[in-house]
């Protein structure tokens, strides 16, 4: 049996269903991976934190959260002042990197998982922002420690897109996508359809937990448009930054223009784009009336979908239905067992 | 740079885009891959065979094969009489098995990959014969000898539905998968819409070299029966052959119930699934009508499909466009560089 020691870096909704996941997967773990999970830390911007390398237990760490209530009490070491101290004591071998996305420059999470990766662990994030700002220098990073950095749950959360490209398509070449990958503006287009206003589609998205309080980054594309840069990155070699990608979010649109839409055929979806032209891609993001012959007229609600153009097979989508924090926490384990 | 001698048994028209793609690839299998791959042998069952340990050349053998002519006249060295004998005689590392499919015994195939590992050979094949009716022997010898075992072309073509499964969703449970996984029935059911007649599309569907000179395997359902075989053996864990799987192909199906369904906006699909029933998986393969708000509802043509159920992630659909004998062999290349 092997002992895995895990610090978190953010406790949000990710973090919650993450150790959800924990507790229910852990026999599987035990008997499939002969592996013993332990949580040795827990750092948060706003609850105080948590350590103890013999492994914090899980039920008290949910239920402190869920009471809202400072994590420092189940601590067993004094609490150092700032996150990168906290990395820096934290014994452990896996960092998840769950903090809060930066669309301009990546930060702090940039700084914390250079901080993980120096350190020595393995570093996981679901955090778009590293991944455009300094994807480059904290692989070649990784590299160095010989230590992985992955990150499955940045885009389509824990469906396995970027692990697929890594894992199964050797020598292929993408030469384009195109997708709609932003679940707030799908949910909130779908419910305009049915007559919903905007405000009220968002504020119903807000109560569903879909679109955050400032729902800004989803409507105006920057979630949008960051994941495109991700897949740029990532599967085409080029570095795309938010706001190198062409942008447009939803909220110039009427509901006139959408019922319009669904009564001669057509929806209105947010797609995501990419392709090459000549060294540089071209990515964009804008709203986008399809017709039923689209496979992404199809994609309803929270779903998301992604269409492949390789030069090695037929064009290949991969489409996720119901994505939301489980999912998103399934993608980090899957990140957690491919790093050992 | 590391050499790499491949022994190809069976050479249709897979193997003939095999060849290609190791042609149009070689660029990148040397800067990327540091590989330089030679075909030592190609053994057929009417053609003849050709050895060469210093590698075969390419075109000629591709030209040879299109005049229909015999291997033998490239070899350098005596043919041995029988295909057991052939992958023997052979210097290779990897071998392409890539016969006709039996759906009954999985033979001459299974003797021809116990051969290759015995060998000390790597083994990929496109027939799904073995695979339903030997995985587990097979898999059991791959891991004695050390060699890998691979065979991504079997279902959804280049697809990488298995190695998907094998690579980035540990941990996750299959529940139930359900898709359409036969291209020929597909492409006749989307033509008979069209009011062409049942024997016009299986007419059509030969020509284009869709539909085999006797269909009958993908009418009756046996290669869709076949592939939920394979599924499930590989991916569910539990053997199920072809006659196992609750099998109904699509000729009972008349012209006018395809077009009364598409006049109330539905469609036949030769619908493939499997299920789990306590220790034992349930396979079903039936034309089903589906209506729009189902994924499988807009699969057309030759296009394949699969969803699956699973105990961690929403479902998960993934769709291959335009399927045919240049992704298989693009499944055959991508298991060549995961055995490495």
């Amino acid at each position: 049996m092997r002992e895995i020691r895990l610090l978190l870096v953010g406790f949000g909704n990710v973090g919650d269903a993450f150790l959800q996941l924990l507790q229910r997967k852990q026999k599987t773990l035990r008997k499939d991976y002969a592996l013993k999970v332990l949580v040795t830390g827990v750092c948060t911007g706003t609850h105080g934190g948590a350590l103890d390398p013999g492994g914090l237990d899980l039920e008290q760490l949910l239920q402190t959260k869920r009471n809202q209530s400072q994590l420092n009490g189940l601590s067993v070491e004094v609490i150092p002042q700032d996150t990168l101290s906290f990395i820096n004591a934290c014994e452990a071998d896996i960092m998840l990197e769950i903090s809060p996305v930066s669309y301009s420059d990546g930060q702090p999470a940039i700084r914390f998982i250079h901080e993980g990766l120096s350190k020595g662990m393995h570093v996981i994030t679901a955090n778009k922002g590293p991944i455009v700002h300094a994807y480059h220098e904290l692989r070649a990073l990784a590299r160095e420690v010989q230590r992985a950095f992955l990150f499955e749950s940045t885009v389509m959360d824990g469906a396995p897109i970027l692990s697929m490209w890594r894992e199964t398509l050797p020598a292929a070449h993408l030469t384009s996508f195109r997708g709609i990958l932003n679940s707030t503006t799908n949910f909130i287009l779908n419910e305009m359809e049915s007559s919903v206003s905007f405000d009220a589609a968002v504020q119903k998205a807000q109560e569903r937990g879909i679109a955050e309080t400032d729902p800004t980054g989803d409507l105006e594309g920057w979630d949008a448009a960051i994941k495109v840069g991700v897949l740029s990155t990532v599967l085409m070699g080029t570095p795309l930054l938010p706001n190198e990608v062409e942008r447009k979010g939803i909220m110039g649109l009427s509901q006139t223009q959408i019922t319009d839409a669904l009564a001669s055929g057509k929806r209105w979806k947010l797609i995501c784009m990419a392709e090459r032209e000549g060294a540089k891609v071209r990515g964009v993001v804008k709203p986008i009336q399809v017709t039923s012959s689209d496979p992404l007229f199809h994609v309803s609600g929270t779903s998301s979908a992604v269409t492949f153009h390789t030069d090695v097979l037929g064009p290949l989508t991969v489409l996720e239905e119901n994505p939301g924090p489980d999912t998103t926490a399934y993608g980090m384990l899957a990140d957690l067992l491919n790093s050992l």
